[in-house]
């Protein structure tokens, strides 16, 4: 319900803005006596850190977490699970209170709604958030250990072989621009019956879980946007249908398509700061992070109607 | 949170199987004192229903609704508005208990989840649940005078030229086969401002809501699997957004693009039974109600938070 | 979260006027392979029914409950249960719509809510709602075999004696007036482990349950308000804690008190009608009725979160 | 939905336990442009602190409260707010791993629950949880300034004369024992139409509320459990009914009666530790503070459905 949380029972709430002190997640609902340390969460958000590499963000952030409730002696106890990352290199100075809104970006949108915004990198608009997401996913993850998922970029500036890629990004960079890209997910070991009939559809949910992730346009399963073009005897081919059918886990590997639009925050459109000119290849881990906390909720919302033996 | 039910605040749960009784929606949440009579609804219905041109489903269902609560001399009292559709041309004898599940369809996935299932023509996961939808997307309408909502298809079959629409329908049909299609559909008039940050932005609920709508696979907005290939400066043209960001509406029109796999009920796949050869036709009017049902709910929760002069 | 609606996980949302066509329950959430029809439900229904009894309400109303969904070959399916009542002794007529609200009733607060309101019998308000709350609490004493519920009546106008409480029903009637009473409900088999901590207490969320019954002015568990009087020591008798400690439950019989007001529909504030000199009364089976109703949710909510073994 | 949140749209998550390394309240949905800084919440946790009378428990938290999140410039900006208060005086080595549970108290409870527990001075099940509901309590008073609340002891021991208190208190320390005690809240300035029908009836959902609050065991609004003994015409008189009729604020001052247990955590049952002799006295804060949580929630509500002018 409430509009910074995400899930039923496996539910997270996050919380914090780009330059203020810290980010934060709150777990709630967790399965009790899972073992649980900071060493299950940090792997997954070095994967995601801005600085990592050459071709991301030059903004240098730790983003060591810290697990401050929810577990005892190394193992979850049921409760609140409250995450902390501190916000290191914010520089709130860089953005002054007056500016005007960025052109492409949600400045506007925030004023319209809110009558007032939080103007330091975007505030809580800010990709910033996502780190918050790819920790409760890590969390996830150790719900749903029957299931791997894996997502990666697949198409970068319309290019898909990725042996190109740093070379179209290091370009865009220079031209002050920046491009977008494809990502795909593939979970694998989803147990047939997970997932809910009509509003709880397993794929309408992973559908706005994702469309959530900041600069994601579009979103397919299976053959996607391709399944308009298909014929009605093509849905003999489990692809067609990418693991779920009528919003309910068939066992198959469910397939998932993610379009990231390019960052707004270039040169071009007379944007400063610290930015990723394509951010479909850090997106990688915080796609994964969304199908992960949606598939632990619905273990959980299965468990809870159908039994642990259904 | 319930499975079947959808929206926070302009709450729809929907009831009933396409071979039972009647089929039904309950709206909670409808703001009070707004002129509200079957005649209001029964326009989309009869936009909706099967039967009504030679290129759908022959099933003869009238469709006609009732509202048995919520309402006094005409207008909503803000309690809740029951409304039900009795299943006039309901078969169940052509569904008999033993049948194995149809390929491509939802019923091993339903038997998987629950151990047991509705044979009769998909029970619950039927299309015609997409009735109980379009009503209750009529009264969400009556929430939101401020929004123009209008969806049609773009491409049947991978063709875009309508006037060439019915011949391959006619020819899938012949052929054993069906179509898919794409529809666009378009919301005028939404305010700047509706909407939410992170969990509840208003492109993750719609994408969720029009993914949850049968046979669809791919939703996108704006620029859609389109952004993929756009580069930074093409942020400077509202299209690319399609009318949110941030998760929140912008103020020009929303635009969103949607993909319906052909239909798997067709005699190519063994399956017998009344069907539709295409069901992006009949589909426009459902994702048009279930745009309205997320807009209707965006409208009262932004007056929640942020007061109707916001 | 909607306000018509009670449950997360086997979940309730009740509809219908006092003096409209029909009411109703659709309950979702629940359980596939539950064997399950009229006949499981019409019970309960008859314990509550008005005009059962020569001290109630004289309004002659069969209550036959009718299954509109989500079954088959009486058995559960895990789909929306539609139940529905239809309204059989309704007399709109006795209540014109100019009418002033009445004394002691949610008229004028309706009103000032919703600047309308159904004045027919009280509408929505009318503890006729109560009916489609017992309907669904027969489904939900389905879901939780393992336990007994009994509520009954333990005082009537301030008289412990059940051997008095006729005369004094005929008495308050006689004399224009109504009584009060206090009803006690136990809960015997509910396993340790049910229930939540601090928001989703199981004493929490019974109390608010029982609050939500029409005339209930006081909830108490275990000793009730007569904890406020026992001393440290007190707390080793399993009777203080009344089966709930930390809003879970310790495998100890719950027990409850709740107290009704008299009726507010009397002569002596110039309402007639027809109506109940003593709800307590009837209102037996509405307690029940939600006690069953919380303890299948929170079956529901501890099985998704700690697993049928834990 | 989720069991450590409270709230629908004014929603409120906490976390933490009590030797732990800080808990934490998460406040979400709250309305823009409010002014908010440490300084608008300290004062009220300095209330319910403890070591802050000789009468309660010596644990010495200093329980400064900091904003990690959701203002700008001393305002708030519509997400969320995370209020983080670190346990200064937490002594985890006074609650060893393998100690039995505590008679009284929820230990075994958890126990049962989760498989696992959190020994460390009740873990979550602590009532300093309860700083955590005052911070977000706090905010929840800027959301509603039309709206006084206060609540006071009404009763110690069975005793209602304020002066005998101390002693009684030292007296019943002395004696290895504890006190129960009534409190009593009165909000005035509810406007009539807030609160809602059925199952979210404002009382309904006040009860609910204050039945969380650890050591409560009976809640009563209006006359409470003194309804059972008056008559239909006592209807009349407003007090009766205690500000709410049919879940719906009337407009008059809105009247509660709770009662709390005395403490478990006593030398009589073999408990050592700091604990308080009497919880109702320190109480009063945290039941105004739930009081303004429910209120500025269902503010909220009733603006979105019926609008600011409504």
């Amino acid at each position: 319900m409430s509009i910074n949380s995400f899930g039923r029972l496996f539910r997270v709430s996050t919380w914090g803005e780009s330059h203020g002190p810290a980010i934060g997640a709150l777990v709630d609902g967790c399965p009790p006596r899972l073992a649980l340390t900071e060493a299950d969460i940090q792997p997954w958000l070095d994967k995601r850190r801005p600085g990592a590499d050459p071709l991301s963000s030059p903004r240098a952030e730790p983003d060591r977490v810290r697990i401050l409730s929810g577990t005892y002696q190394g193992r979850t106890t049921g409760t609140p699970i409250s995450l902390l990352i501190d916000n290191v290199d914010a520089r709130p100075a860089d953005y002054p209170a007056g500016a005007p809104p960025r052109a492409g970006h949600a400045d506007a949108a925030y004023q319209a709604k809110y009558g007032l915004r939080d103007p330091r990198g975007g505030g809580r608009a800010s990709a910033r958030e996502t780190a918050a997401r790819v920790a409760a996913g890590a969390v996830a993850r150790l719900v749903i250990p029957e299931v791997r998922i894996e997502a990666k970029a697949i198409e970068i500036g319309g290019e898909a072989d990725p042996a190109r890629w740093p070379e179209l990004i290091r370009a865009a960079r220079t031209a002050g621009s920046s491009l977008g890209g494809l990502v795909e997910c593939v979970a694998t070991g989803v147990p047939a019956g997970w997932g809910a009939p009509i509003y709880a559809k397993l794929d309408a949910e992973l559908a706005g879980a994702l469309m959530s992730v900041n600069a994601v346009k579009a979103v397919g399963i299976g053959a996607g946007f391709g399944a308009a073009r298909a014929r009605g005897e093509d849905n003999a081919d489990p692809a067609l249908a990418g693991g779920v059918t009528g919003g309910i886990a068939t066992g198959a590997p469910i397939t998932l398509t993610v379009a990231f639009k390019p960052p707004a925050s270039v040169p071009a459109l007379g944007v400063t700061g610290r930015h990723d000119p394509c951010v479909a290849l850090r997106g990688a881990p915080v796609i994964e992070a969304m199908v992960a906390l949606v598939l632990a909720d619905h273990k959980l919302l299965h468990r809870a109607q159908c039994g642990d033996g259904a």
